[in-house]
């Protein structure tokens, strides 16, 4: 097991009509900013909610913070907060809302550029306090410290993280995410999993608890799947997803192990060139990494075969082929594309991203090892 | 599954010679006090790293923290603390250390009886902070914010909580593990097999992540335990035993769950009574709460049997007597005992621990039902 270092103090109040306990959770005098996206949350019940628990607070708001969070929308954000004094920020929405109020929570104090936050790396020396009111599980930004800006002219889609980005607070009903969209729910599903793969699917380095632990997540997923567009309004199995999603990128599954993100590298670039969703990406990127970097990840994806499908029988190399094509079927299972030519991408477009990653000089992957060449056979293979 | 919170501060610093890593977690100007227990730090080099980490602190000591710690001795430690003027504690322990200086810390700022922060359940309003070095992965409490605490002139051993009494920060290094004698690791690992099977054997709720989770520790414990006796130098091992504890008690598995308690509670009399190890109490109580309450657990037992022993075939009444059996041949495994008759304890003790239930009052488990009468039963199952 390799050395780590694990701190996490968000705190979760998770379960059925929670938003109430906002009240508590915010002091009296704070003069609040909700952040919030395309507004969905005033359709379905979420802002009345978080309105009528904010109580007597001074209340301001900042909405249309687009997918992939732009740069250019958390900078107009800060603009505003610097107006209105603004000194405690509530989160309401998803993973794009709760990474741009990090990103905001952090920039308010930046005296310079606040790009550099992200470009150069900055170490974030004050915060503004935030907490949050999930509303899609997926990207675990509920309870973590990172977060994933995409500055719009420049087509960079990057991430940071810091000790004072923690939501002090987050609110996970699974309540709120009955209402959401089938094309939301596979989208966050895949997310998910693929949050887990990246943290696991790497070698071996004898990580009992992490490696099970991760097992969890993606059994659930896949246990809970099924059921939750069969049964959309089954309290539990929301429950399930919801805290699925949060315990795939807290941290606690990373502690002890080599980690990956090879596809989420690739996924990001295919976001910032072609708009796909995030998790699209993903289930599209996921199956082909497996593919090309197969020799290296052997080990562990024999045993993700046995311990996730239960593939125990049949040759080594045999087994490793289908537990890839187990994962590709079950992306396929929650309707999401795993091939470009689903999303209307060919050969050019593929170019367009390998350029991209010779330019950076990107090595991606566990090892490293994942060159430009390489990157054009994992996307060749999901053409 | 149902609501909960979830809040955990403490930062984990795990690995290898991580003990020089003090010296950045508490501030250059503090005056340290190091509580300790019986002195082994002082043989197996422990100490000799803290005292370097330390480097030009004051730091002063307070050792001879007895196992199942005593409230008296606690208020000693208190007295000297006001003495000194000493403003953080460091433990250098195990649970009985680190739950000590919790109770410390906190009374410390009590104005009136201290006892009355466990026997009245006062809301502690303030703690000095402390930090951890453990030395016996076992109890979870370098993660946790719970204290056991034992007053020795009236046999009441006796928990309390509070979100204060978090340690700021813990540092788990397993080479100090190697030093451990047998006993001390078999202790530690029926410690950490009860303390998942009182979060975890209880009624389903639906919730697939702390139940899945739990498993995995469970799992994860009776995999490794052979190979720590058969090889007491494995790094790896004793790096995922010492893990497997902690996550064994830090609020995670808890989470959504019904929780039992009882061989806890019955145990802790135990060891008031007639002395005897904290683990072994488990060890020899749990078999019997499995037998006399296998009624309402009958569903936990069988996912328990499946998932944790494989059990699968055969009569759903004799899947479960299998699954109660291969526990209590899991701890004989790891030569613990789980008979009253071999630690000398007898019918008439029995009487003795019926007697404190009665006059207490308790109704113990999930559900509440396992009063006076069914500790008998329980007890005397284990004779």
């Amino acid at each position: 097991m390799k050395n780590f270092e694990y701190y996490n103090p968000t705190k979760i109040i998770f379960g059925k009509d929670t938003i109430k306990k906002i009240n508590k959770l915010i002091p009296q005098d704070k003069r609040v900013l909700i952040t919030y996206g395309a507004g969905s949350i005033k359709r379905n019940g979420v802002y009345d909610q978080v309105i009528d628990a904010l109580g007597n607070r001074e209340v301001f708001e900042f909405g249309s913070i687009e997918p992939n969070p732009h740069f250019e929308t958390c900078m107009e954000c800060v603009k505003f907060i610097k107006e209105n004094n603004i000194d405690f920020i509530l989160a309401v929405g998803g993973g794009s809302v709760i990474d741009a109020t990090k990103f905001i929570a952090a920039a308010f104090f930046h005296e310079n550029d606040a790009w550099e936050i992200i470009n150069s790396n900055i170490k974030i020396e004050k915060a503004l306090p935030f907490g949050s009111v999930l509303t899609l599980p997926a990207t675990g930004s509920e309870m973590n410290s990172g977060a994933v800006i995409t500055r719009k002219e420049t087509k960079d889609k990057r991430s940071f993280h810091s000790e004072l980005c923690f939501p002090q607070f987050s609110i996970l009903d699974p309540l709120v995410t009955i209402s959401l969209s089938e094309k939301q729910v596979s989208n966050g599903i895949a997310d998910t999993f693929v949050h887990v793969m990246e943290q696991y699917l790497t070698f071996p380095v004898n990580n009992q608890i992490s490696d099970r632990f991760s097992e969890s997540i993606l059994l659930t997923l896949i246990e809970e799947a099924p059921k939750v567009f069969a049964n959309p309004n089954d309290y539990d199995v929301r429950a399930n997803l919801m805290w699925a999603a949060t315990l795939g990128l807290n941290g606690l599954i990373a502690c002890g192990s080599p980690q990956d993100w090879a596809t989420h590298m690739i996924g990001h670039e295919l976001t910032a060139f072609f708009g796909l969703d995030h998790g699209v990406t993903l289930s599209i990127v996921l199956p082909g990494v497996m593919k090309v970097m197969r020799d290296e990840k052997s080990e562990k994806i024999l045993q993700y075969g046995e311990r996730v499908f239960g593939i125990k029988d049949g040759q080594r190399e045999d087994r490793i082929t289908k537990a890839i094509e187990m994962t590709e079927e079950f992306f396929n299972s929650i309707n999401i594309p795993t091939r470009l030519s689903q999303v209307n991408l060919n050969e050019k477009d593929i170019d367009t991203i390998v350029q991209r990653m010779i330019e950076r000089k990107w090595s991606l992957g566990e090892n490293g090892t994942i060159n430009p060449e390489k990157v054009r056979l994992i996307l060749t293979d999901r053409l």
